[in-house]
């Protein structure tokens, strides 16, 4: 058997980055490249070359000198660190607007992670499906949970409720919790949590956007004293 | 006037930090409570506390000895800060599952990004309304951003399509783009790009779970050795 690489050496940031390596080598494969250098991984990245190969040494690949690595094999590679070729099977909670949106978006099944069922508290929304996936009650996540072997939960209920919910997951074996809801989770040792927090990014655009609108209307006005006063 | 905060010297981590004091804040004003102490909103958020202290010097709040902070004028300033006050209008790109969850998505308008109108390409969505919102024709996106002067832009559109669509918008004097689409953009000089990146986050919580699960199976057979062997 195959050894895999080992996953609990390997720091969060570089796990972070390996996506975003994946989709670039699989752009180069599309467009018939064969090989790619650390370096001009970096330079499309915007990262430095010298942690481009420290990240992929990570998923136990190493460049050849001149050449650099082999694109198909450190796309297999990528993608079997991750899970990607063997999705993980995860449940939804709350199958309103933001969980019908996960519920078909098709991107995530490709990235390692499997939606099969919903939960929900709306008996209009029981019995339904969304994407040929079935919305069942949420009493029935527990016990659902540990019968299918699943441990991953896709929050995206409102705030007041998330607390009571993830509750109720953890206590079906649930152990990661990707959290949509728009608030903190008190959770016991042995779960991970992470906060998809949507408010930390629209936070960083309005400052950035106002920063560089700021830039270009005081280029602006330099310009408009060079034009009016030549 | 009064004078705003200097937003050009916060560092974007404090930035990104700022939402989450804000929602622990309502939290604790919603309970009753008027004053907070920076340890406890450090031990709350698992923060050191002297972090704590000078992300809130940096909004221009520093606490009284023993006190701490006084809440309601901490959620003013940090909500100015952040223009959850005075929401910065944006246009949404790709009316699809995830653009429609945005847009009928409360709880962004209330920190500080209003989407007011959604574009799109298919004759079937144009002339329709999201949630109150008008989606209409991608063409005319970029003259309406300089007529109403919107300068962000949330691209939920497929990879295939998202550099494209990108470069129109900015075109339009668009200068901040949160973009949704699994791809990397190449983007000009005086403008920001925040990559919302799914397949970043399931690739951590895939990792993360199946972490927990080994230690979970080693501890349990740990135990059955001993229960086995008395």
């Amino acid at each position: 058997m195959q050894q895999k690489p080992q996953r609990t050496v390997t720091p969060l940031p570089t796990v972070r980055r390996f996506p975003v390596y994946l989709r670039l080598l699989l752009q180069l494969k599309s467009q018939g490249r064969e090989d790619v250098s650390a370096t001009t991984i970096a330079q499309k990245l915007n990262l430095e070359a010298i942690l481009v190969r420290k990240d992929l040494s990570l998923a136990g690949v190493v460049g050849r000198p001149r050449i650099g690595f082999e694109i198909a094999p450190l796309i297999e590679k990528l993608e079997s660190f991750l899970g990607w070729s063997d999705p993980a099977k995860a449940f939804l909670i709350g199958a309103g607007h933001l969980g019908s949106a996960l519920l078909q978006y098709e991107p995530l099944r490709q990235q390692g992670l499997d939606i099969i069922a919903a939960f929900d508290r709306d008996p209009n929304l029981i019995g339904e499906t969304i994407a040929n996936k079935p919305v069942l009650a949420i009493e029935k996540l527990p016990s659902l949970a540990r019968r299918m072997h699943v441990h991953t939960a896709v929050l995206t209920v409102p705030a007041s409720v998330a607390q009571e919910v993830a509750d109720l997951a953890i206590d079906g074996g649930i152990c990661g919790i990707w959290n949509f809801a728009p608030t903190q989770l008190d959770i016991r040792e042995g779960v991970f949590v992470h906060h998809e927090d949507l408010s930390a990014s629209s936070a960083i655009l309005t400052v950035q956007v106002s920063k560089l609108l700021h830039a270009r209307n005081s280029s602006a006005a330099d310009s408009n004293e060079t034009t009016e006063e030549p």
